[in-house]
């Protein structure tokens, strides 16, 4: 586990992504589905999310032949970090949903490529899959439900409450 | 070189954080220094940059021991897609030469890894290195020069065109 904190840091840069770009009033606005998770939700499951994978990293580095694996990992991470500022910096939904989806294929293939290199580390990935999935039918949701409207009824919307 | 295109693609998902947040009218508006390189610039370069350092990857993941090598590598380049957003997207000069700061001592960090298991691929990031020293030289020139000027003088100047 010599490169767990590594890993951990990697995982810490693909969270600052969520500290620089936080849900504000456009999010507020914005239509949202009845199963939408509370904000205070989200930094939690994350931290959960990101020690895990950091770990299943680490014991990864540690068996042969884990190159590919490795690859993959570093992918995913950085697709990962670019959602945030596109989504609640940029307000472009379909982009978000788009890299979600890219993120989903990339971690999928990542727990592929751990499952045959030890198992305990494919499982640690599983989580963050389900997120994943979850994430992605909200991303997808929100973009569906709000796609007809322009930044500045949304932004009016956050101001005076209605949708 | 079998892993080329993974590492190509990892470089593609940063890159792509320079395509959503590109400089516009505050960074036009923002004082200088004379030795900015011109806008059109920085994608030649960072297209460049990005084919050499995933070739470096590539080449170090097909020798032994390179867990750390690696690791770092994926820690460097998720801490690269968060500048863009950062700089371009929020204005946030000094977070931005932060980040930078940060970035270029995980990219020494990964070439000297890289420089114990293969000198090509350590040669191969060194134009790298160099382009984050002058990136982080403008980046803390360009924060030092407009720290005192609220975004609304300088959205003005950049409407204006006055400094």
């Amino acid at each position: 586990m010599a490169l767990f904190p590594v890993f951990l840091l990697t995982c810490a840069a693909a969270g600052m992504a969520g500290v620089f770009f936080r849900p504000g009033a456009w999010y507020r606005g914005l239509d949202k589905p009845t199963w939408t998770p509370p904000n205070r939700l989200f930094p939690v499951i994350w931290a959960v999310l990101y020690v895990l994978i950091a770990l299943a990293a680490a014991r990864i580095a540690e068996v042969p032949d884990n190159d590919l694996a490795l690859g993959l990992w570093g992918l995913q991470i950085t697709i990962n970090t670019l959602w945030s500022g596109v989504f609640f910096g940029l307000h472009r939904m379909l982009a978000g949903a788009l890299i979600i989806a890219a993120l989903w294929v990339t971690v999928l293939a990542t727990t592929v490529a751990f499952w045959s290199l030890d198992m305990t580390a494919a499982l640690m990935m599983v989580p963050y899959l389900i997120w994943g999935t979850y994430a992605l039918a909200l991303n997808t949701s929100v973009w569906l439900r709000n796609r007809g409207r322009d930044d500045a009824q949304r932004d009016e919307a956050a101001v005076t409450g209605k949708r």
